[in-house]
């Protein structure tokens, strides 16, 4: 046996990419070798891992030989041609694309709520859309302690969700914004669809394409992953779960305005829930509205942690509350969540070196 | 009899106020004189008023005399002091400030809901706050039809709403931040409260003060106000409404995800909401998911009207749906619905030259 595991990023320069490796860097997963593995375009850039420089390769089949871990964040079409090729090869991939996500044979992993799923994996762990995560966080210690009837959510989603590109193009819009330009778009709502519209300055009520149900396929992310992860079945309707999700223009962290029902009305209450999110892992409270602390996106950026605040009984229903939960959605949303199912999987023995 | 009403606008320079000049340059009233009031710090400034040079005076008691219609925007204080004095005076108030809104001898009025509201008035109108009114536009079309039991809105609120300086703090703040440099807050998330963030890239649950019972002040305007225009009793539970008040780096037109549930669930339906919703005067409908289309704040400023789309079914709740409303808060959510206010008590007779 070598001395750690030789582990291989799928999309290592993306905004998800870069924080792959870094997150991988500060994780407990001992690494005897990293393959940064991305399209021929960014092949033969040099990037850094723990100081030493690796050169990016184009990511092909064989690229996996003799890998032991895949953290895959280059595009659904790139994980469902390669993801089966690194399996067949030995290796054990963590997938932050929705490539797999409903796949009934693959499970849909937040550690800190669904980590015993882990054990049934064929090869292929899905990491769950980035506002689906961090909303599992903020409600899984509440589901525990009281239960949960329903959920409804309207999202505030950063612009870093839809790419290294849409980060750059908000940027360029608020500085034409401010200059008395002409705002630009090509990316936002989302690079595939017909139509573009300028993200800085404005609320854009549409993430990824708007389905024939009406909802936007962000919107069914939360609402069929939610059930996947916290019933393990996503057909269930034990928990009903409605979506808004809306584009703001913010860089890094997603905010949510989450209003939910419990199932035990008379446990339930404002001082219980606090302490149950405090004692969560992966949770953190902010919520002392004396002291005006409450989640904000500049202060979650570039953390771990999920951040729950303005927790507050809805006044004419009984067992029903609203918080408001706002997390880094390129780390526990994305990178971070991803190398954490890694370390859950090295931990329990579920992954090993080929 | 003169040819028109004598028109006092207090408050004049600011946000609100130049634009009641705008709206009240473009109403229906027919204005023999228009008199500008403001504090003594803008006293002496001149603005015009259709095309004529107009000189600011400072707002005292005796400014009043003569004046027919007051539309007042200065701030709360301002309006308990001189209305009073206006009314005494002869004069009919239409005041943009919360300091009346709550008094059961005051209506509180948007005009296309509860417009007969205004024949039981003393000489104070109140004008509802601006994340109240949009929503009554956009939900009156669907309690009117099918009924309204419950109602869950979480807000994407707009910088100007906290005034003039807001919005400059705002672009300061951006491009600071797009220059590298530290952003500073003086003002949001409200001008009183010990601490201050910035809002630029980021996003404050927090709009005017956070109170004992855990809601913050905007959010229990948006609770009562409701009741109060839509059921004429402000503490009536017939429709439960909770709320939860963001502010986001917007400048102009705030956004609402309004999840609602109706009465008769058998008549309600996506087809007739969008139908009632585009007979109801003062909204539009812009739900067309297939060609993009919704309602988004860059397109929404400048306009009287409020825009409502993205309506869609709650998928396990019959008869619940959810929507997306945007609106102008300086026009309908404040100086529009104050002109049109007067434009009412004008057409109906309410108010009389002195």
């Amino acid at each position: 046996m070598s001395e750690g595991f030789e582990v291989a990023i799928l999309g290592a320069t993306g905004a998800v990419g870069t924080r792959l490796i870094q997150q991988l860097e500060q994780s407990t997963i001992p690494v005897s070798k990293v393959r940064l593995l991305a399209s021929s375009r960014s092949a033969g850039k040099t990037l850094q891992f723990k100081g030493q420089d690796v050169t990016v390769e184009e990511a092909k089949p064989e690229s996996f030989e003799g890998v032991d871990i895949v953290l895959a964040s280059a595009g659904g079409g790139v994980s469902k041609k390669l993801l089966p090729e690194a399996v067949k090869r030995g290796a054990v991939c963590v997938d932050n694309t929705s490539a797999f996500r409903m796949d009934p044979d693959v499970p849909l992993v937040v550690p800190e709520v669904n980590e015993k799923a882990l054990y049934n994996h064929h090869g292929i762990i899905a990491n769950p859309n980035c506002s689906t995560i961090q909303m599992m966080v903020a409600l899984e210690p509440i589901r525990k302690e009281f239960g949960l009837k329903q959920i409804i959510v309207s999202t505030y989603q950063a612009a870093s969700g839809a790419g290294q590109s849409a980060l750059n193009e908000l940027k360029q819009e608020a500085q034409d914004f401010l200059d008395g330009k002409e705002m630009k778009a090509d990316i936002f709502p989302t690079k595939g669809d017909k139509k573009h519209y300028p993200l800085a300055f404005n609320l854009l009520p549409q993430i990824d394409v708007l389905e024939d149900n009406l909802y936007s396929h962000e919107e069914w992310k939360m609402i069929h992953e939610t059930k996947k992860i916290m019933l393990d079945d996503m057909d269930s309707t034990d928990i009903k779960v409605t979506a808004t999700c809306v584009r703001v223009p913010v860089p890094i962290s997603h905010g949510e305005s989450i209003w939910i029902d419990t199932v035990d009305h008379d446990a339930a209450s404002v001082e219980k829930i606090r302490e149950a999110v405090k004692n969560f892992p992966g949770a953190v409270l902010e919520d002392d509205p004396e002291h005006q602390v409450y989640p904000q996106p500049i202060n979650a950026t570039g953390k771990r942690e999920t951040f729950v605040g303005r927790i507050r009984p809805d006044l004419e229903n009984k067992g029903a509350f609203n918080l408001w939960v706002v997390s880094d959605n390129l780390l526990k949303g994305a990178a971070w969540n991803t190398v954490q199912i890694a370390e859950h999987l090295v931990k329990d023995d579920l992954v090993h070196v080929n």
